[in-house]
């Protein structure tokens, strides 16, 4: 018996930048050029944008070839449109010298995200997001995926952006529901990392709600500050990056038994209270806290309850699913404070019995 | 306007381990379960494999949840077989703790090390190749994908294996065409890496046909090494690794002409033909070196000439859609000598004109 030994080299580190601005979509094509010549522009953007005129206002006199996912939303995040997107970049003649330019909210961004990943082994993707759930969260940190009929993301891959450019006045023509729902990915930060933010936060949602460019600026800073600080420390998830997951495990079975009807911030609003309600159970709340969460969600408008038509489904068979369990049961993110996670061990992750996750469902 | 800059930090350097034996399958399943303790097992294999009673063998009397790709071969390397394996895993709970063991040739090695790769973001592959062209090539090195309507590997994502499993006796069961076709890879190791193992093969073929043990392993050991050597350099394939695709350029356009009647193997033999006579019209070839290769080609018993029925196919069209093509164009690898590729200020790919490649087309 013959053996060898294949080493893998390590690879180089690398970096991109966000550029966070009011107002700036109109220019940015050419900053786009500009950054990446040398490479086949490819547009990734779904119908609401184009309603809106954010593809047009991008784009001005620039042609590129351009796939518009419809219709937008959830339903579209599968496989069958990142297989569309690639075929459209193989009909354009694309190869490995093209860089994709996400346009439009984390449904566009995870979907041409993944597509880029997986076109020829991987090529360069960017992204515009615009609403607040992609400028707060999912187009930093190199997450992609699409969704199978089963669970969320059961397709995916770790796919860092080459540069993020973030305009907050395209947040103008989000429609109030997703821009609330958005908002619930900003408040999660601030509880898992940052009480000085979620002061903040509580301070300033009025300014946030009316849509104030200055605000809206300081909230992307934040939330990519956040995220970014995390990402940065752990890109592979294999520990702290895992605390991003707050509310997320109950969030995503919530989000799935409702046929995708929730809102994923909604989903994951109710998820945080979840979260909240394990962390009474096993003494790791002080008095008040979960009340003060339960009140800035409230603010926001997004559900804090489960929906009625949700209680009899089975969210433990859905959380069995969840595509971090090991041995068919996943480990849960809790807070020891607003601002910081509980760790045990050096571990960001804790075991939770599947008595209290059912114990904490009734309560919901 | 703010700005920040996200680091991405360098990845660690890895390792992974190739066994090569004789007769070894019988006892690899307990090898897989003893270094990949805490792993869940999910084999993917293809009809063939079942019916050469190969699976069986692998397993005895374990049990492990298995996707069987049927039909076996390339007309299911598509995205359609690797949705359907991810399907299977979430359908048997299966979770980021998840080992995909692929057991076959080339096409069950690159679609189940796809699927590992999107599955939940990645899990772990182990291949256990059992075809002369998997042993050589497609199971060290990190490539996977499938195809589309319009061209090879349109999918696919760089990912290593977790380790690698030779049982050279699983060739004695390949059909001939299947064997023969197979060894176009070793021949083009030898062509683009080290005269000496050109030599050795053109004086041990009868050995190889006769399918001898102590051959078939140091064929497979000499393949691991140039294979491995260069994926060692160059993983991502920016440059050095791209020498591996001589005779690919041409082959891949003439495989998919093909309508994929021809082998991988057999269409890169016309490639490495194509490259031969590109090299002569390029005047890097000595005298009698392109006879010398169609020699050991012929005595393959794989074609050398475009097949008539190719004559009228736009073989130019699909060149210009190779994955590596820059501007609609690749870049082709030639050869200055048997066993050493051609380098041209350091890049090892090299400007080809369409007129040359047309000439040379006309000629095959």
């Amino acid at each position: 018996m013959l053996e060898q030994e294949i080493k893998i080299p390590a690879s180089h580190a690398a970096s991109y930048r966000i550029i966070i601005g009011m107002d700036i979509l109109g220019s940015l094509w050419s900053r786009v050029e500009a950054d990446f010549a040398g490479y086949n522009k490819f547009v990734v953007t779904d119908e609401n944008l184009v309603s809106a005129g954010h593809l047009q206002k991008l784009l001005g006199r620039e042609k590129a070839p351009t796939f518009i996912i419809k219709p937008a939303g959830e339903t579209s995040k599968n496989i069958d449109t990142a297989v569309a997107i690639i075929e459209a970049m193989e009909k354009a003649y694309l190869g490995r010298d093209t860089l994709v330019v996400a346009l439009g909210g984390g449904t566009v961004g995870d979907i041409a995200g993944f597509a880029a990943a997986i076109f020829k082994r991987g090529v360069l993707v960017l992204h515009i997001p615009t609403t607040t759930v992609a400028q707060a969260d999912s187009s930093v940190g190199g997450k992609t995926g699409v969704d199978s009929s089963i669970s969320k993301n059961a397709f995916g891959a770790f796919w860092h952006p080459a540069a993020v450019y973030i305009d907050v006045a395209t947040l103008a023509t989000l429609d109030d529901r997703q821009f609330r729902a958005g908002l619930v990915e900003s408040v999660k930060h601030a509880i898992i990392a940052d009480s000085e933010y979620f002061d903040f936060l509580e301070c300033n949602l009025d300014a946030v709600f009316g849509r104030k460019p200055d605000v809206l600026e300081q909230v992307a800073n934040w939330n990519c500050k956040i995220k970014g600080s995390v990402v940065e420390a752990d890109p592979g998830e294999k520990n702290l990056r895992r605390i991003l997951n707050y509310g997320h495990t109950i969030g995503h079975a919530v989000e799935a038994a409702s046929g995708f009807e929730l809102l994923h911030g909604e989903a994951v609003a109710i998820g945080i209270i979840a979260a909240g309600l394990i962390e009474i159970e096993m003494k790791l709340a002080e008095p008040g806290r979960l009340e003060r969460i339960r009140q800035i969600l409230q603010k926001l408008n997004v559900p804090v309850t489960l929906p009625k038509e949700l209680a009899d489904k089975d969210l433990i068979d859905l959380i069995k699913r969840d595509k971090k369990a090991v041995n068919k049961w996943p480990k849960f993110v809790l807070i020891s404070k607003i601002g910081e996670v509980y760790s045990h061990d050096g571990q960001y992750v804790v075991d939770v019995a599947p008595e209290v996750v059912e114990k904490v469902l009734d309560k919901l």
